[in-house]
């Protein structure tokens, strides 16, 4: 268990670490870009704290790319605060959060976040990694997961098959009955040692360029068209659904973060809603529909 | 007060009313668009009812509108129900729902929703109507409110200000500290006797199309480009961000109706997020968030 004044150490490692990866993932999505460079803007919270958000828009690999950091603390609406672990309204949060929205249909998606919360004497931590392709390239998902499996197994061993039922439970979007994408792994207060799941976290972060880059790498030459545009786009559409509906790190963003921009980054550049909209059976979009309606085995 | 038997009878005038509304405003916006038609998809609810989703998409006037009615009725799950008035879980709904997605980005989009719901032993009504232009044209929100204000208080003598207040009230944007748009007129169980209630709805679904339509027909035919089009495009961001974050009527339908296309035919064909988007001081863009940030009276 962890000491008395632990939690205080735990969450000045957890903001020195979001900050100094935050660097690091930046300057190597610039890099594998190639065309264009993220901004930087710091903020305050009015009740205390604030962030540092990055976004790059209109890259040659990256439509819209968003790598937030933000360390913020104060009091939570006592309502808001009861749907949380711990005691009282004094809250504290420090997470990182990155959203990739490439500009090729064929690069798929991919988002990563890791957090540590405090509520009250309560501290816990989360995090998670997922993949959303629009076409499915069954050797992407498999080389995305097995890179997830082997960084949560380095830290807790036999702990990748809950994290991926988890990550598959969590991006479900049951108004649609389909998954958001092809998973990954996802975890948010697993009651243990925060020291360890602090250490867990960090791994998290770490895979995740690892496990997203070769994948972009080897799809952004593909040539795509004004079909796979539309499509991309009305996935999209389903990933702002789930975002604003279902996903509860957006609602504690919009409560408690005073900067709705930095939230909303992970919504994509474009989306679409076609009315009833049902791809041809037999197409690649029909594979990857029925794909999200029985999530798989990746790794 | 309503006869012991009313509810039932106010339930079936209801839903003759909006089956016979739906085919009248399908009807009239065909003739407006000139070039679309709208399909006709008649849905089942598992637990009971259903409802019919008339869509109309790529018209020469209207990108996208949706005119649906639905007539459910059932159980609800139990935390849901503690959301409503009434008592139980046995419930009924039917309803009238229109959302206009024009073409171009000087005709505003436009909505309107009436509604008899029950729960248990409690009937009530509510219903609405609003304007959500990209630009402001005065004379457009001044005819539009007026149409509605003389609707309302046909029925509701004195009813304009509070009914436009609950309007501003309810759509609104918290977490940007914008209305949706220029607002009109909103009730929802305003506590009184439900015949006049259905009396008042029924108005304002007949007012909707000589409030919108001259606006479009004054619209329609303003040229616009690119600048005009993303600019429709982030507002209609917010629009999504307004139904799927805080809209009761897309929650209620996402958990009752078993239909998630007739419930998000509401969402705009196509919409954009663009990190930190601020439009130039001076411009018609940054005129409409003045607006949009301080609600004013129109009538």
């Amino acid at each position: 268990m962890a000491l008395p004044h632990a939690p205080v150490d735990l969450f000045a490692d957890m903001a020195a670490f979001v900050r100094a990866m935050q660097d690091e993932l930046c300057a190597a999505l610039e890099r594998a870009d190639g065309a264009a460079r993220f901004g930087r803007d710091a903020w305050d919270r009015p009740g205390g704290g604030g962030g540092v958000t990055r976004a790059l828009q209109g890259g040659a690999l990256l439509e819209k790319a968003g790598v937030n950091v933000s360390e913020v603390q104060g009091q939570l609406d006592a309502a808001f605060a009861r749907r949380l672990p711990g005691d009282g309204t004094s809250f504290a949060a420090a997470g990182l959060s990155v959203v990739l929205h490439p500009a090729s249909p064929y690069v798929p998606t991919a988002h990563m976040n890791v957090r540590l919360l405090r509520r009250g004497s309560r501290t816990w931590l989360g995090g998670g990694s997922d993949l959303t392709p629009c076409y499915l390239f069954d050797e992407d998902c498999v080389h995305f997961h097995r890179t997830l499996r082997d960084a949560v197994e380095r830290h807790l061993p036999g702990s990748y098959p809950r994290l991926k039922a988890a990550c598959d439970a969590y991006f479900h979007l049951r108004h649609r009955g389909e998954a958001r994408g092809v998973g990954g792994v996802f975890f948010d207060d697993l009651g243990g040692d925060p020291a360890v799941e602090l250490a867990l976290a960090k791994e998290l972060a770490r895979a995740f360029l690892p496990a997203w880059l070769p994948i972009a790498e080897r799809r952004r030459g593909l040539p795509w068209g004004e079909r796979e545009r539309t499509w991309q786009e009305i996935r999209r559409g389903r990933y702002v659904e789930f975002n604003l509906v279902l996903d509860r790190g957006t609602a504690f963003g919009l409560e408690t973060s005073g900067r709705t921009e930095s939230v909303l980054m992970s919504m994509p550049p474009r989306a679409r809603w076609v009315y009833a909209h049902a791809p041809e059976p037999g197409s690649p979009e029909a594979r990857l529909l029925e794909v999200l309606r029985s999530p798989r085995e990746w790794a």
